[in-house]
């Protein structure tokens, strides 16, 4: 039986955070399916610079990644009743409520963990570990 | 034996057209070796955004990548002694002169071929394929 890890982000320009999450869903199982957020659906911050296939084509290319596919236009949790997954990994700074998803994923039928991924420690403290931070950076170096 | 290839590059932000000439690169051989320059040595362009250390950390995640390093600060063709590769794979625009690469391999007497990558065709118009038009959209979208 294949342990299947589903785990889920907007993932806009990639960083060594993103690496480090994807690792650890990896890790929870045996096979690692990533769910990218639609640019449309993205509402509780900026809209992502990258379009959807480009996220979806870098998140594929990721060591830790067996496959990639872009997140439902209206329900969430339709890809998760598809893929019926053993775990689904939280990134450790996703504002999601574990235990609402927990009870959505046994309204439905679907017997599915529900695990958080650990915070990176930087390397180094030149790190930009968030999307957010690499956007400042540019603006700050090559703004007009 | 293994085949060994080396591809090189600055890898600001990365984007598909990276993921195509590492993937192209590894198809060259059996192993690949990517040598990350270091920002203080990118003169012929903007230093890089992102730190030398999170360069070669986002590279050696890629699929494609069995390793990554950053490159010497003085002498482009130490790393090259070093790693004696079988094959240079240049990327489809890098402003190289292979046949200068070739003569100066021959100098130090290191048996090597010099292949170039192909471009990648973009999967839609909206693709971004370099970091430049990355930082061009970011500025547009997100500058002050």
């Amino acid at each position: 039986m294949v342990k299947r890890v589903v785990a889920q982000g907007t993932f806009d320009i990639l960083h060594p955070g993103h690496v480090h999450y994807l690792r650890d869903a990896a890790a929870m199982g045996d096979e690692l399916v990533v769910i990218v957020a639609r640019g449309e659906n993205v509402t509780h911050k900026q809209p992502p610079i990258l379009p959807n296939s480009q996220r979806v084509a870098m998140i594929e290319a990721l060591e830790p990644v067996d496959r990639a596919l872009l997140g439902h236009p209206d329900d969430i949790f339709t890809p998760i009743e598809d893929l019926d997954p053993d775990v689904i990994a939280l990134g450790h700074d996703q504002h999601h409520d574990s235990e609402a998803i927990q009870a959505e994923l046994e309204r439905r039928g679907i017997d599915c963990a529900v695990e958080r991924a650990s915070a990176r420690e930087p390397d180094s403290e030149e790190e930009l570990l968030s999307t957010g931070l690499i956007i400042d950076r540019i603006i700050e170096r090559r703004g007009r």
